[in-house]
């Protein structure tokens, strides 16, 4: 059956493909209203080795705010990040060093904000991988999310990451809308002068970092359903991938497990924040989710780098 | 022109049905990602007196919960309710109220907060109106909902009530998935117990009440973008009404003038928790935005009760 089929080229026939067209095929009897699916972004959709693509652009940011200003330099969180030594980062932890580098977009408008990371995205290339970082998205997980949209799903993006920086990209590089992105906000202020109306950046997170429960919470409050798909690479995805596994009627939880060292990079996913004893995929093995061997599953694992 | 287009048929001819189909016309020019409308819920997609929907909703709830417990007719905030006094609820104030009868569904999952306002939905009638509260939503509102709708706008509503009741609904009363829809927010507490996880509502609001500024920022933490096209009624609908007609390019701002006592209701809309000194409809006079005239414009106020 699934040799003659020509929905994700890119999953190699076997068990794990078999598992998602299963689910694929139960959608069209699913009612529409529970038709969605939650991504989380990094290591999930797209790699996030070395760097996350967000700390990237913000290494960016930073390297040209101390060419402007050289005093940053000496700020301790950015002393440890330009300093490369990711155990300096640790120490300070890693939420702090993200709530420096978000000031350095402090009073910027929305606007201001989106066009700064899509110039970035345009031009950025991986450290490592040699190619555009616009490009080292999952092609497998590209597809999949092609046919759930042609099922009919709302396809959203639930990451640990800045929301903002997320939906700077997300319809160029998923096809998602902004609203279906929920992440980790800053506040904005709402200012009226001579020029009228204008919202600002804050340094203030709204509610709390979107990792682990904060997942689901968020889910419930700003996509108001609950997810019937949910994919995730870490153990910041845990409850996600338990509250979407655990829905009434066909349900998926999707583990990408990083076991690819010669196309990718092989390491057991943390969410760095958490400290969960149990590894995800024993976890996910334990709880029968639908685990995905990217060195095993897929048999292409990034977009051809010249037709996008 | 207008009066052989067969757009809008609720709408009469007249300058605020020329202005909206104006702005309709310029939107195949318009980016697609800038094509967001964002429209007030109460008084402005739906009939609000003599009370909010989702009032009438919780005095039900209220009504069988005394009912089942007698002693809960003496709490402050429901004795004030249940006298009918609205002065004494302006006393005790519509927040604290508001959150009192939240208190009724701590603990519940969002589904069964959801069957719960759907079963009211289904068979509750408008106090005065003579049609089910579910049909006492704006017929040439919901044209224009459908117009944008072609036009691929994202249709968005930001209200100042409950987010998870107006969700409940929303898409059975004007096609707006539950992502779409931006209010107040109730916090959920997530649980794994042995029947797995769980969420359940608290009595915490999340943020602050969906209101004047806050709905600018909301729209832009919750729904990523910049409205075109804003529709309100109230005081509370100011800033947004601002915010979307001074975006860049074209823009629309609608403010829903209550005058129709026949029909309708004849009243000044103001946000009972606002005291903005100046009238909303002479701000809107002030500003330019295009005020409709619900006597004047509008040949049809209802849909036909009979029809869904």
């Amino acid at each position: 059956m699934t040799s003659t089929d020509d929905r994700l080229p890119s999953w190699r026939p076997g068990a794990t493909r078999d598992a998602v067209l299963a689910f694929l095929d139960q959608a069209p009897a699913i009612p529409e209203r529970d038709r969605m699916a939650c991504f989380d972004n990094d290591g999930t959709l797209c790699c996030e080795r070395p760097n996350y693509i967000q700390l990237e652009f913000f290494l960016d940011a930073l390297s040209r705010a101390v060419h402007a200003d050289p005093a940053l330099a000496d700020k301790a969180e950015f002393a440890a990040l330009l300093s490369g030594d990711r155990a300096a980062v640790g120490e300070i932890g890693l939420p702090r060093v993200a709530l420096a580098l978000t000031g350095l977009f402090a009073g910027m408008s929305p606007e201001e904000f989106s066009v700064r990371v899509r110039d970035f995205m345009a031009v950025a290339t991986h450290r490592t991988l040699d190619r555009p970082l616009r490009r080292s998205v999952y092609q497998p997980m590209l597809e999949l999310i092609a046919e759930l949209r042609r099922l009919r799903f709302a396809v959203t993006i639930v990451t640990g990451g800045g929301t903002e920086f997320v939906r700077a990209v997300s319809q160029e590089l998923y096809g998602v809308p902004p609203e279906a992105v929920v992440g980790t906000l800053i506040e904005y202020d709402y200012r009226t002068d001579t020029d009228g109306p204008s919202l600002r950046r804050s340094t203030r997170l709204l509610g709390e970092v979107n990792e682990g429960a904060a997942k689901v919470r968020n889910i419930q409050t700003l996509l108001g359903r609950r997810p019937i798909l949910a994919g995730g690479n870490s153990s910041g995805d845990r409850e996600m991938l338990e509250w979407a596994g655990t829905a009434d009627g066909p349900s998926l939880a999707l583990l990408v497990d990083h076991d690819d060292d010669e196309r990718e990079f092989g390491y057991e996913s943390r969410a760095e924040t958490f400290t969960d004893p149990e590894s995800i995929t024993d976890v996910a093995h334990r709880s029968g989710w639908t685990v995905v061997s990217m060195a095993g599953d897929w048999d292409t694992v990034f977009p051809d780098e010249h037709d996008g």
